[in-house]
């Protein structure tokens, strides 16, 4: 198993990774910020509402030590750093951005209109300071996602940005799937963007966190789960055909398990949902996508066997997390798996996700 | 694969059930409670709290039609009418009594002394209607587990009953690895009793339920897998080494890739648990069995992917689930899996997890 994951781990080759935390300090927004909203921040050192209760892991907590800027700003804020460490380094086709929002807008649990201040402000940031910067780097429109047709209108304002690939959206709480939510996936659709959800930090384990981060850690899928769940038997991808559902930051091993326990209940209870006509695990199969990290470090074989029994090579896009403390090397994170599948994984699967991708193919000098 | 299926289903052996839902009704219990409890059923008319928002599936909601008696009683409140349509239908060797208690007296928000009086009076109804009644039953220990001592009273009361092989735990919003409830454990322990645990009704995702009872459905081994990282991580296991948990009604298919990312999570956050001396993988592998219904209708091959992802044959243990809708019949739920392993499937591994079934083999006269 060492040996199968040197080989892959010797080979450099352009990837699309579908997950880079980018980040802004408080002060970066404030161009993008009228008042009521701006003065909070400036006068009242304002801060988004945080709720994770454990020790951090590492020594720059939740970032890669060595991702602090040399002029000490925070992991992810600094663009010529990132480029730098990350994107030159690795050779980076495309990046996908998805924020170091924590917790994001969509999660704050009062005063949606703050959140849209700072999830609008936030995108006119990220164009200005990073799409418009780098051509590697595509993005994600941030919405407040608790209040629908706020959240359209931040759709309909930055959407068509060419550089805009998808909607986040965090995992906390709500189950998106519910109609409440749809006029926020008409939108999506409407503007070719896709639909990502990553787990964000209020409690979403029986209404509180477990007891330790290890723990919480380990049952991330499950909330990744709900959602899935929610999102097809609520039959989005009924009502809105083009569009795709990437998850990321909770890997892929727990999909084959979920499509067979959804088709098996499918077949006993579809009276339930007679708009769903198709399969969930054809649905799952044709609409989600699932990010790599955090690597289950499985053998080549377990791998081969994942796969396998989520009946497609073509549902797992490879993601760093950059500059998570627990980042995942394309030289290192996944053995060897052979070059069709390879390339699959490290490129053509996202290629195939983002629309906005697909007629295009930056050259690469690496 | 129907052609495997067949193959199995043929064949009629004596198996151990490990799940069957006996229930009673409240003047059933009537006995065995000291006023005031008893005036509050006599006398008001006073009932569990209930949550579950959802039409119910069948004809008789959540049971099986035709397992209502003759003279009209519900379904699994009747020895007799369990006799024929169950134990001598299938051939019995045992049946591991896990109760229709709906909510659990563990899951009531409040009035502990009532959950404690009610689950003490099951526990006694239990054993004068059942257990004492039929060689081929086994039962549960019932507590009111939110309070740990009248709990422990409880098993030190009933637990050396020579036919009570565990402690029930519902599944809701408690994660039992919490060191509040270890008293509990110890007292288990101590009486040579495993611990059982099957989801119960209050909300357990997100502190609501999803909209759906599929979708409910489908996330239920969420709520499993959130219990075992708590019993692993918060060292149940390391404390009562002789302590093992079974895992009911939610199938086995989400452990393969829940014990790959608590592996990988603690080679990287072991410094957070440092008790835990050994893989959580190996740790659930000596102390973890699981049920196998609702089956989820896999093909041999399937069924064998996911049993060697596991990394062993022995944590599986067959269930019907009696006499609930979605009744596993062993002549059909599960393909042919080769005599091995169907041996150990529909008997010995039951017989290897409950100490108290291995001394006594019962005559099988089928």
């Amino acid at each position: 198993m060492a040996e199968s994951k040197q080989k892959q781990s010797n080979k450099k080759r352009p990837i699309i990774d579908v997950d880079i935390h980018e980040g802004a300090l408080y002060e970066d927004l404030l161009p993008y910020l009228d008042n009521p909203w701006k003065r909070y921040i400036t006068d009242s050192d304002w801060v988004m509402e945080k709720h994770l209760p454990y020790p951090i892991p590492g020594p720059d907590g939740l970032n890669r030590a060595d991702a602090k800027t040399p002029d000490g700003r925070p992991a992810g804020t600094d663009l010529s750093f990132m480029q730098e460490q990350l994107l030159d380094e690795v050779g980076h086709e495309y990046g996908i951005l998805t924020s170091a929002f924590d917790p994001s807008p969509s999660s704050m649990h009062g005063w949606y209109e703050m959140a849209h201040a700072l999830a609008s402000a936030y995108n006119d940031y990220q164009i200005d300071h990073w799409l418009d910067k780098d051509e590697r780097l595509y993005g994600s429109v941030h919405v407040a996602a608790q209040e629908p047709q706020s959240a359209v209108r931040e759709i309909e304002r930055v959407g068509s940005h060419p550089k805009m690939v998808q909607v986040m959206l965090p995992i906390d709480d709500r189950p998106w799937g519910d109609p409440y939510y749809h006029p926020i996936f008409e939108a999506a659709e409407r503007h070719n963007l896709m639909i990502a959800m990553h787990h964000n930090e209020p409690p979403s384990y029986y209404g509180k966190y477990p007891r330790y981060f290890v723990e919480w850690h380990c049952v991330m899928p499950n909330t990744h789960m709900v959602q899935i769940n929610s999102m097809v038997f609520n039959g989005v991808f009924e009502k809105y055909p083009n569009l795709k559902l990437m998850m990321v930051e909770a890997g892929f091993t727990y999909a084959p398990a979920l499509m067979r326990k959804m088709d098996q209940q499918y077949k006993a209870l579809r009276h339930e949902v007679p708009w769903i006509k198709r399969l969930p695990s054809q649905i799952i199969r044709e609409h989600v996508c699932f990010s790599t990290q955090p690597s289950d470090e499985l053998s080549s074989e377990e791998f081969m066997t994942f796969v396998d029994l989520m009946g497609s090579d073509e549902m797992i896009c490879f993601s760093t997390d950059y500059p998570h403390w627990d980042y995942d090397s394309p030289f290192q994170a996944l053995p060897s798996l052979g070059e069709d599948l390879e390339n699959k994984i490290f490129r053509e699967n996202a290629r195939n996700f983002y629309p906005k991708l697909q007629n295009t193919r930056r050259p690469v000098s690496q």
